[in-house]
């Protein structure tokens, strides 16, 4: 049984451990905070140790007992999960060599925190056994689980990318815009071509970043020059086998964001999460050796998965990314309660042979 | 002097009777309406004679008095602008046929309502002396624009472009989304694609729309793959020296359609309309011969000037679109009160050669 610790508990922390705790093969061996605000307390509820990030005082006056501090965490767990706000992880990353503790840290550090920038799908073997990896940011993520598919079967030319990215988390309060749209890099590209090419270094993409007025999910709008000339039936197909990536059916009328998670939440997901990309059916499209397709990314949640495969390719539980996803899928639930492109429901598969 | 007559005084017909009204060559004949709402008040406060579109009743009961209706409105005009809603125009064809009344209408019409798809920029010569033109969408225009002297200068083969449109207008408070993002058409390309091929018919374009919460502009995301390589300071000045494309200077800190609105609010525009294509001149970028940048189109307010050049098209006032672009923005204040890319107060130049 693997211990993992989760530095932070906020937006990505409280996710990935509860996906920790689902897993056969791993169990959280605490979670690390600095306040003793809403999350700490459902930390506490589902039972997780809690360690104190900076001093155990402001726990102690919220009544919530504290097993030690971040220190501690990192000592007793196997791997940690850094998912502490973007640059405290680079900040903590000499904690984590200290203590000799595996490290996985989150898309808001700079490529060079880690031995390894991660993407399950795309390039899992890279960080088995590594001392640290990065899991690249949910859009990054986003964009690595669709191209991986593509460059295998059809090989691609380039990718020009829009990502019309939501202006803040639901929780972020403070963050704008409001009734308004913004080039967000104005600058073109957008960090997110250069961040793919961290899983792809030999990847042809520009992307162009805007933001907009709504707190649900990241929207891709993509094309991808093909090498080849596939048919629409054909590219669809090899994007509907894909476990983490969900074809929405048009029969389901969902025209947004807003739908979508209605629909998750519906579905019994926790928190209405949706792990997997959503890529509109009825929006694939080739034109010559063009591909276009709208998908959207939920920015809270697709990332969860990965951080768990990210933890068994550090700690070597197995070498093989499809046996690491299968499993993580399965104990999630990802793929679970969504319809199939075809219309039958969707079903993960239980393997006992891995 | 051109009597030209309005029909329909809505979001696009107010702002051409207006525009209308300060060229040197035309007089505003009438604007014709349906219902006595705030834009009959504001009509007959400027003095336009109002004609009745469907009955006088309503008019007389709201003590606003009519001068006739919409036929007399027609006989009595050289030409008329159809500015009713989508649908509306092409029922109105006929109406203008029978008076033998050259029409100008809407881009929410099909391209075949019209003789000519119309953009002073790209193919004024088509339309002079036609009969009917139609002044394609306010989307359209401002592509049309852009590709206009992109295709002169370098040749375009492929132009892949992704609109994020504003969900509604300001006054539109039935439409959404509110805090959510649609694919909207979700099918690729969508109607933009082929609307801009009614001004350049064998121009190569795929485009995909998205709809977002915001009612300030619509925000264009741009690749052009050029037929050569010039230097991005070689496209910014070309674009930079087009009459209906606004280059916003860095030094500005424009962020966003919110802050734009704001800066020609403040340069004194009437209804702070944005009659120019507004490029963020940083998101100009050329890599290889693919050239990127970010523009925003006010969708209330560009085709305002596009209408003018169609009426002067139609009843040959002058065969040059350069002479009536210049007469057109210089009447209007296209260009006025907006700081130059290169930090130089712009300014309209008074040409009496004309």
């Amino acid at each position: 049984m693997l211990h993992v610790g989760i530095n932070g508990f906020g937006t990505i922390g409280k996710r990935v451990a509860d996906a920790v705790r689902v897993q056969p093969d791993m169990t959280v061996a605490g979670v690390a905070k600095r306040s003793p605000n809403f999350e700490a307390t459902i930390a506490d509820d589902r039972g997780y140790d809690l360690y104190a990030a900076d001093g155990r005082e402001p726990f102690d006056e919220a009544d919530l007992g504290t097993a030690g501090t971040v220190h501690d965490l990192i000592e007793t767990s196997d791997v940690v999960v850094d998912t502490t706000p973007s640059g405290v992880g680079a900040a903590n990353a000499s904690l984590y060599a200290e203590h000799d503790t595996p490290a996985i840290f989150q898309g808001g550090e700079d490529a060079d925190v880690a031995d390894v920038s991660f993407n399950a799908r795309a390039n899992y073997e890279k960080a088995v056994g590594a001392d640290t990896a990065r899991v690249v940011s949910c859009n990054t993520t986003g964009l690595s689980r669709l191209l991986a598919p593509l460059r295998e079967s059809y090989g691609v030319e380039k990718s020009r990318v829009t990502l019309v990215r939501r202006g803040a988390d639901p929780g972020q309060t403070g963050r704008g815009p409001i009734n308004d749209t913004l080039p967000d890099p104005v600058e073109i590209p957008s960090h997110h071509g250069p961040d793919v090419q961290t899983i792809f270094p030999d990847l042809d993409i520009d992307t162009m970043g805007m933001k907009v007025p709504t707190t649900q999910m990241h929207t891709h709008s993509v094309n991808v020059t093909l090498e080849s000339e596939p048919a629409t039936e054909e590219v669809t197909a090899l994007l509907a086998d894909e476990s983490r990536l969900f074809l929405i059916p048009e029969t389901l009328g969902i025209d947004g964001a807003g739908k979508l998670k209605e629909y998750t939440r519906d579905a019994g997901r926790p928190r209405g999460d949706v792990w997997e990309n959503c890529i509109w059916a009825e929006s694939i499209t080739v034109e010559g050796r063009d591909l276009y397709l709208f998908q959207a990314i939920h920015q809270e949640a697709d990332v969860v998965p990965e951080n768990i495969d990210a933890v068994r390719a550090l700690s070597e539980r197995t070498a093989s990314a499809e046996k690491s996803i299968r499993r993580t899928d399965e104990a999630l639930g990802v793929g679970r309660g969504l319809v199939e492109h075809d219309g039958s429901p969707q079903r993960v598969d239980s393997h006992a042979d891995d």
